[in-house]
């Protein structure tokens, strides 16, 4: 297999980038890596399965992504193309969410019957590994687009996660059916007969208790539902750490304590499940998020080879 | 001053309603408390500034709203009408939010300008108490009613929490002003133009961390923020008490971190900030947790005391 790499993308690019799509190609001599980044990034002593691609300009992280047509030198443009031209069998990134969605909406196109790609997010629960999506790639969306979102999320608990009969659930204000705003009424209808498996809605504090497989809901209140979570832990962590330093009898307390908290931290460690497929488009666009280290990257490559090996874009394309 | 108590409304009511309302009569021996509710809750040794008024029916919590207009004999519609007719100062309900908010809307109509009352919370951040609206009354908004929320929810942090100049920020999937959906594109473009100190669009993750005085959003996106990050906050706090009890050498430390632990239970409490006044009515009718107990019934009922005090209702209309 051959994977793209858009060394330029991502809060800690190239470095990290680099430094996870090595160790992939040093664990598997017979795939191909192909890094595509700025000419002064190219190193020589890169191995055999290494090749290099040149860009001409970055998108920036926050960057307009109307700007993105004026920039096919970028490397998450170039990187895209290469799958687009045959030339490689993935791209994976952990640039611009927006960029990254525009060029594989632009150059490889989007699977019949999906209007909008979308993005599923991995959620670590009390339950285990659970699926969200739209989790910002669309901010505007409609019942369909849910409809939609909710057919592939239910394709990739099955290929990728390796669920039976996943329960869908639609993220709403409430559990009760009468409960939503209109779009969510609507999509609330479409799902009831879709032959999915719909279980109703749920409510933002059933994200991280489980008892669903794959979460419905528009980008933007499933971006917003994401990083309030994130937040919420952050401020969390934060206020604990300063309680434990606070006394000597409270660092006694926390050097007993350490080995659990180390145990719920690493529960929601963003390393567990940084890339997700880009579901939607005829090929492989892994989006890693923003903060991404090399491990992040290396579990996004093991990501893609396993959607490559499972033929997971067609399987896509035969539920829409 | 004299204050309605919808004594039905709430997961611990009667009986947390009436012993929060008690207190509040025993407190304040020159203010009326007036207690709507089921015959039978009745109770002759009540103090003199306590009187009863007796409902039919009560609106059950997560009872469709539309059912209100058939139960006119329920606690919620009769109490606030005793605001309605004059016979009482504020209402104070732990009942169902739609109800209350419906009942409000009819019976004491909506002051000149608001299109649709808002529920404003009181939110703990780092950074000290911040506002958040609309926190889940209006699932469906235009841009224009997010205007509204943003002038009241700033007469709210002036009046009520004693800021001045108060920070608005508007929630958005991005903090760049070209993020967001087409709902907060729009009103980004009125709350510029508004002469209010808007400071721009936050992410989700930003809401506890403060760096803000009132957050703007529309009720579905305030819904699945607040119970997200409730969710997140629940989730925390379940595994760090699994963690602590694991084991001897766990629980020893535990023991020597419980003071610090209490201390931030105590932050994220709801009972700090169990109610929120209805913005946009022309009366106090104030709007508590679901799962208030008597200490929340009685810090809302300090609220409405401040509202009456202030004039809250009349500042509120000058603006709009």
């Amino acid at each position: 297999m051959r994977i793209a790499f858009d060394i330029m993308g991502g809060d800690h690019a190239p470095a990290a980038i680099i430094e996870g799509a090595l160790s992939l190609a040093g664990d598997h001599p017979q795939d191909q890596m192909i890094f595509v980044g700025l000419p002064e990034t190219e190193n020589k002593a890169w191995p055999a399965n290494v090749s290099f691609v040149p860009c001409g300009s970055v998108m920036a992280m926050d960057e307009d992504v109307r700007n993105l047509l004026s920039k096919k030198d970028s490397s998450i443009w170039i990187a895209t193309d290469l799958v687009k031209k045959g030339e490689a069998d993935a791209i994976i990134s952990a640039g611009s969410t927006g960029a990254q969605m525009t060029a594989a909406t632009l150059l490889l196109s989007r699977i019949k019957g999906c209007e909008r790609p979308a993005i599923a997010t991995v959620l670590p629960t009390l339950e285990g590994s659970k699926l969200m999506l739209d989790a910002g790639a669309n901010a505007d969306c409609s019942a369909q687009m849910l409809l939609s979102f909710a057919k592939m999320g239910a394709v990739y608990a099955e290929q990728l996660l390796g669920m039976s009969q996943p329960r869908v659930a639609l993220l709403s204000n409430g559990s009760e059916e009468h409960k939503g705003n209109k779009l969510v009424l609507e999509a609330h209808s479409l799902l009831k007969e879709s032959g999915l498996n719909f279980i109703g809605n749920r409510e933002g504090r059933d994200i991280l208790n489980g008892g669903y497989d794959v979460m419905v809901c528009d980008g933007m209140s499933g971006n917003i539902a994401i990083k309030s979570m994130e937040g919420a832990i952050m401020v969390l962590m934060r206020l604990l750490k300063q309680e434990l330093t606070a006394s000597l009898k409270a660092k006694l307390g926390a050097a007993l304590v350490m080995g659990g908290l180390s145990r719920i931290k690493e529960t929601f460690s963003q390393d567990n499940n940084s890339g997700a497929p880009l579901l939607g488009v005829k090929g492989i666009s892994i989006v890693c998020h923003g903060n991404s280290d090399a491990k992040g990257i290396i579990s996004s490559g093991e990501l893609a080879r396993k959607c490559f090996a499972n033929d997971f874009v067609g399987k896509l394309a035969s539920v829409l």
